[in-house]
């Protein structure tokens, strides 16, 4: 549990609303769910409901009459807000706050982000119970975040930098986008494989009269090559366009052979 | 509509999800939706009602009986997806997709983004109408989204810049990715252009016999979509291919002419 950050929902109103909360945790991984003075007391049906496959989260959820007792055993806890408040708290983005959750956890602490009530969010004095305020950058004009979504897009900036040790995605990569370009049981397809599928290309367009004139056709091979090369071919793909080739330009030979 | 990216619901099964999804749009200032066969019909009174201050974006939003309509204006389409998929197509993740979008609409680039329908997503037809792939890092065990949650995510990161030059939050720039979009004095294909393309070769494919039996067609078709795809055809290139396409299968027109 130590390994990573606590959910604590404040006097959550919905079941629903805990369930679907629950269900974003479980998609990034996140065990921990302790809920304080939920309104309709608990357990509650509709929160393992919503839950679906995050069920397991809901039954493992630890319910507390008091908000300090919740955060008890915490070294460091976030509150996340819709709305600036009249605090003088530091604010953090979703991204920045999970980079900060990374550091403390690595560096041995025990951390939790709080999640207000539907509607009113968290009052002042549990917010003053959180060391740094939350705030995910949303439309000004419609800023309202539901619970789950707010537990979403936290636990989604937590989870990032673990699907990147994982291999999924590679943000850092820069300039070029690499992320996993899926080969599955192929390979890129070689130069040689290019220029033969190429010529086999150029051969076909010169018996069926594709270049106007002699003086054109050098170009017009430069342009082909450059638009079909920026598709970066498999082996597979390249005999798979030489059938298309090949069965495009048959009905020629067909004909030559009747002839 | 055209500074932000499209949001395509794909084959929506309930209102009460078109809604949420169009409450996150609104969150994350992104207007432009698009609904591909909604099942239950359209207008959607759930819908409406579980949009709560997003109810002007399903007001505004555009319905269509085929895929194709909803993207035909646009230059590059991302398709979400929970998992792999057995196809070579570039994979992102939602913050490499913003900045990818970020790059082609600065560029005059229309862009929009695939979501599926619930529990079964995209099917692989589907996705061979996009671009890319887009896929949020989350628990492999608990990798189910739903349709709401995935367009938070996706509007989350390619408002994340917009908020920041707008003075919220402070992270550092991140890695600027850089896609070289080297398209001079053209522009890019739109979708309509390239299913245009698309379905001109298959029927000379169909007459030329490619396909062996009628049941491989379909993926036969997908594969060839992907493949060829992957080289983001310009308007012109199109044309350029169009008339390889027509300048291989003439001989099968000669030959009939003949008989």
């Amino acid at each position: 549990m130590s390994k990573t950050p606590s959910i604590i929902l404040v006097n959550p109103q919905l079941g629903e609303n805990i369930g679907t909360a629950a269900r974003a945790m479980a998609n990034f991984a996140l065990p921990d769910l302790r809920i304080f003075d939920p309104r309709d007391g608990w357990p509650n049906a509709k929160a393992r409901s919503s839950a679906t496959k995050g069920d397991w989260i809901i039954d493992g959820a630890s319910v507390h009459d008091k908000l300090e007792d919740a955060l008890s055993d915490l070294n460091f806890v976030y509150a996340t807000t819709a709305r600036p408040r009249d605090m003088i708290k530091e604010v953090m983005t979703p991204d920045q706050a999970a980079a900060d959750m990374h550091a403390r956890i690595d560096g041995g602490q025990k951390v939790g982000v709080m999640f207000g009530r539907e509607r009113w969010g968290l009052h002042n004095d549990e917010i003053a119970l959180a060391d740094v305020v939350v705030m995910a950058p949303v439309d000004p004009s419609h800023a309202s975040l539901n619970i789950a979504q707010a537990v979403l897009l936290v636990g989604y900036e937590w989870y990032k930098p673990i699907a990147q040790s994982m291999g999924m995605g590679t943000q850092e990569a820069g300039p070029e986008i690499q992320t996993g370009l899926k080969m599955p049981e192929t390979r890129p397809a070689t130069k040689e494989e290019m220029v033969g599928m190429f010529e086999h290309l150029e051969r076909e367009l010169e018996a069926g009269g594709f270049f106007k004139t002699k003086e054109i056709r050098p170009k017009m091979e430069v342009n082909l090559r450059n638009m079909m090369g920026r598709a970066e071919f498999t082996e597979q793909e390249v005999r798979t366009f030489r059938g298309v080739i090949s069965s495009l330009s048959r009905g020629r030979y067909k004909r030559e052979k009747d002839n």
